[in-house]
This record gives C-alpha cells, structure tokens and sequence, in this order.
C-alpha cells in the first residue's frame, strides 16, 4: 500500500508471496520482495493499474494488465476465467502487458473452491535453448493444474517445463556444486556440468535434457505456454520477454506489450456430476498412492504432496527468513516508513 | 464397409491410418491393420456405433463413442468441438467407451481449416511407471496441438509424454539394439538398457527419464491426460485401460467404459483477430527458425516440420507398405472379399 497498491491488491500480491513460502517455494517468496521493489522505483511495475478485458467471447477474454504487478493482473485473470466458466462451462483468459507473478500453482488453486479444474501458464525471461539449438529463446515456462477431489486433497502440478528450476542452479553455483548433464549447455551446445554457465552465454535445456532423451517435447511444451500466454494475448514472446529483475535492462526490441500469461478454469459439472467426478478422482488417488515404490524408496507422489505437506509444517512452525532477505526486507521497510520487527 | 462401417465413418477411419503412413509414423498406420480386425473380430470394436452427446454445457461436451473404432468416436468429438468453439468461443469434448484412434495430430489439425487452435489428448494400455515407482499405471499419454499460422505453415506438436514412443522399443528389441539409460526400468526400478525389459515386468518411464531430471514433470503431464480423457468422460483411467491388442485379454476390472480421449477448439479471433494473429505466429516461427543451430546442427526446427516434409516427399514418391504387412492387408482382403492388388 505505500508503494501505491489498493488495499485489496496488495492484499492479493502479499497472499502469492506468502504461498509461495508455505509451499516451500521460497526462491519465488521473500527473497524477490527486492527485485519487485526495484522495478517499481525504476518505474517498471505498475502497482495502482487498470486491469481490463479488451476482447471477449462467452469463454474467453483478453486481458490487457497496464503494466501491473504480476499477481494483480493474475489474480484478475484468474477471477474472470471463472466467472466465464460459470456460464459458458469453461473460461480461457490470455493475459499481457503483465510482470513476473510468482508461483502459477497459486492461481489455478483459485478455482478448487468453485468445484473447477484451474490451469495456469505464463512465459518467462529467456534463458531456454530449443532442441538442436543455442539461442535462448524461452523462458523456464511453467504449467500448473489443480484438480478438486472428494475426501483425497487435490491433485495440484506447478512445474517448469525444463528439466530444473532456474533457482536451483544458483543455489549450485553458490554452493560451488557441479550439475548433473542435462540441465545445461555451453555456447556449443556441449552439455555442461557448470551451474554459472549462464554467465557465460550458455544455456538451460528444456525437459528431456537431449534429443534422445525428448527434450523435443520439452520444447513443445515450453513453446505452446509461450504462444497461448503472448501471441493469443498480445504480448512479448520467447527472446522478447521483459526481465523481471531491475539491474538488467529493457529490451531494444519489443514485439508486444509486457509478460504474459494464460489461464483456465474448468467447471466439472460441464463434463460430470461434480460428486461422480470427485469420488472417481479419489480413486484415481488412491490408485496411484497404492503404487509399488521402486526399491529403496518409500512411497508414490501425487502432484502436491510436497507442497501441502510443507504448507502443514510451516503453519505450524512458522516461516524462516535467512538473514541476508531479513536486512533486504528492513531495509525496504526503513525506505518505505513501515515499522520492522525481527524476531532473531 | 466390408467390416459394417457406414462409407462415412469408413473414410474417416481410412484418412487418419493414411495420414499416419504419409506423416512418417508407421507404427500408426498399416501395421495396426491386423490389430483392428482382430478386434473386430472378436467383438472388442463396434464399427457401426451411436456416438453421441450425453452431457454438455454452451463450450462442453461428454461423448459416449459406444465401443466405436477410436478414428470414428474421435473425428465427430473434435466435430463437436469445433462446432463449440464456434458459438462459444471454445470447445472442450471428453470422450469414453471409445478405442486406439491412431495418431493424435490428425484430430488436432481439424481445428487449422477453422481458424482454430487443435488439442488432442488421448490415455493408453497401462506401460509406464510414475515417478519413484515400479507399477504401470500410466499409457505412453500423448498430446497434441496445431496452432495456424499465415505464410508459414502451421506449428504441430504431437508428442507422447515419455522420452520415446513404444514402437521405437519394439524397433531395437528386433534389431537386437540397447536403449539409453531413462528409458525404461526393471522390475526393481533400476534403470536398464533392454528394450525387451517390458515383456519382464520392467516398465517405461515418463519424460525426464529419471527423479533428477524431472521425470515427475512427464508424470505430472501423463497424469492430467488421463485425467482430462478418463474421469472427465467415465472412461477407464490408468492401469484399467483396455488393450488395444485382441492377443491380450480383456481386463477383470472396470472403472469405466473403454478408452478416454479429450478435444479441445480455440477460435483464434476468440482471443484476437485473427489475421493479426496468424501473422504474429509467422513472426514467432520465423524467430525460433532462426535460432542459432548447436555445433554440428544444420537447422532448428519448428514443431510439425519433420512430418510435414515426410509428408511432401511421400506424396510424392507413395507409401512403401514392407512385405510382411502387405501381407497381412492381403490376407484380411481375401478373408473379407476385398479384390487386393500388389505392386512389389
């Protein structure tokens, strides 16, 4: 709100950043509170815009996000792809002129409560070659679907479509790890085992590592988030995505508005008794929970077991904030005139 | 016809085995021939079924194909999703009680005539093991998607989410080849090279081939295609999908009715117009055309463009059918009285 927010939009910006600790997702929490801040002094973040539809049919819509915080202009997209769904059966919204908006898991959550299947995608920073190639030229592209169940809790995927998160290969390279091959590349294309190869001009892989490990799919995948979150919605695509850290600069060249995104909500009983469907994804659950566990491990994953678990045990204990982010956070604060406790 | 198909639903059927031969995916085309009448034969395929609508919403639909051959339930789903996304924006059908339909792109590219974009999904025979696990529970689960484009021809994926296709296993078995390590796992979950393993119990794997490279990620895909085919329409999900071989049997249990499919149409001027965005998607295929090509590459290539160049050079030249195929199509002719000419 000091930086200029509605009390409802930061109230709905703060609700993503804290998601995303609970979720033990803390590279897209409190540790970007910084970035976000400092686009917002360099007047690259819009965070009292004017989200709106600027095209429409019964299921889907435009939304042009006016330069917004990331999860405002989400969470609004997200809001009119259910109400679409309501009427029409199912609502699509492509999103542009938008920035960085946290974890996509997030907002296809939002339709749990609705009794509605919510997809969620957006395009990246391009730090992503295509198959056979060394440009970067896509972003770690994330695909999330949410699923409501009955007495099961829902099955919810959130993944990069490359074979890593961006994250995890600076927490390597601070760590002065190596990387298994299949993550990244040089500016050959040689596999690489180096986690600051990035530095360098290299490049991450998209999921499958190679091409004969399908890393074509990957492709694919990460190209269709792109062109359903850009070119459906009028926005930046692959190597033209805007970064979504203030200390590099804007792109010479622009071939749409902003970041963008793209979301789905799905009502089930548009395909099926909404009761019928979720006892049949109880069972779909416990199906795969009952899986055989290969030798030496313990058990079988559904899509978000992780992520609730630690949202349980973070509730809990509450959440940990590593010094360096605390001082960040203090200092922003001091900045801003907002009172800052520490609790060391 | 000879095998009780309407002319119309003969041709449907006849058009997807041949786009599979001209696109350059054999295992697709002729060779499954056999598998189809014996089948029918056996009483396991209806080829004069009532497919029709058993629920639906202004953008929605639920199709009981009623034991159809997979091409005929398939080709009138994606029919009725086009004929959705005409008045609704989009449409999204989920199919059950229907069969193997062959090469999921086919469906996906009825959408390009329409100024739509094409989704095609479809589960399968239960051959792949989720993440951490040794069960087969999952089919090869593939996804396609055809997007329009104006000079530039359309951008197709097609793709199964494991990093191969069961019939490339088949290949190197006959061949007597090893596989790559993240292909396939033994009965324990180690990983193994034989392309045979599956014949022992061994399992395939999701794409990402291993944990550490996010072979959760295809888990997570595979899953949502089974889900978004299976319990959506009422159609056996996972390990409960019925073989599409008559050599093996039926299954004692049912979860559902036969196989799932799920179609969607999004009518590009639904989002935009739609010559602007056809010709941003030239612009988005030209960029990623022009990506600089890994040490020793010649080109980058554009999802579809493979097929698409099989395809030109097949018409061209005709399909070579090899012997032993040819025989079984001759065989099946004589059986049902179908004059069968060989040009060897």
């Amino acid at each position: 709100m000091k930086m200029g927010c509605s009390p409802a939009d930061a109230e709905a910006t703060a609700k993503v950043f804290i998601a995303a600790e609970l979720r033990g997702l803390p590279s897209h929490g409190m540790i970007r509170i910084k970035d976000y801040y400092q686009l917002w002094k360099a007047g690259r973040i819009n965070t009292a815009p004017n989200v709106r539809i600027v095209h429409e049919s019964p299921s889907t819509a435009v939304v042009d996000g006016d330069g917004a915080v990331g999860m405002i202009a989400a969470t609004r997209s997200m809001e009119i792809a259910i109400e679409k769904a309501k009427t029409a059966g199912t609502g699509w919204v492509s999103t542009r002129h938008s920035n960085h908006y946290g974890i996509a898991g997030y907002y296809s959550m939002m339709a749990l409560a609705h009794d509605m299947i919510g997809i969620c995608m957006t395009n990246a920073n391009p730090l992503v070659a295509p198959t056979l190639s060394v440009s970067r030229l896509l972003g770690t592209n994330p695909i999330a679907v949410a699923i409501p169940a009955e007495k099961q809790p829902p099955f919810v995927a959130d993944f990069a479509t490359t074979p890593i998160a961006r994250g995890k290969l600076a927490v390597s390279a601070k760590k002065g790890e190596k990387v298994p091959a299949g993550y990244v590349q040089d500016t050959d294309g040689n596999p690489s085992d180096d986690p600051d190869i990035l530095t360098r001009g290299g490049s991450m892989l998209t999921l499958g590592g190679d091409y004969q490990h399908g890393s074509h799919k990957g492709y694919c995948m990460s190209a269709v988030v792109d062109i359903f979150s850009a070119v459906f919605s009028g926005a930046n695509f692959g190597p033209f995505v805007p970064p979504s850290v203030a200390y590099l600069p804007v792109l010479d060249k622009k071939v749409g508005e902003g970041t963008g995104h793209f979301f789905g909500a799905m009502r089930i009983d548009a395909f099926q008794e909404a009761s019928a469907f979720k006892a049949k994804m109880d069972e779909w659950i416990e199906t795969f929970r009952a899986a055989k566990p290969a030798k030496g491990q313990e058990r079988v994953l559904i899509p978000g077991d992780i992520e609730r678990e630690k949202e349980t045990t973070l509730r809990e204990s509450g959440i940990t904030i590593i010094p360096a982010i605390a001082k960040e956070m203090e200092e922003i604060a001091k900045d801003l005139g907002i009172p800052f406790e520490r609790k060391d």
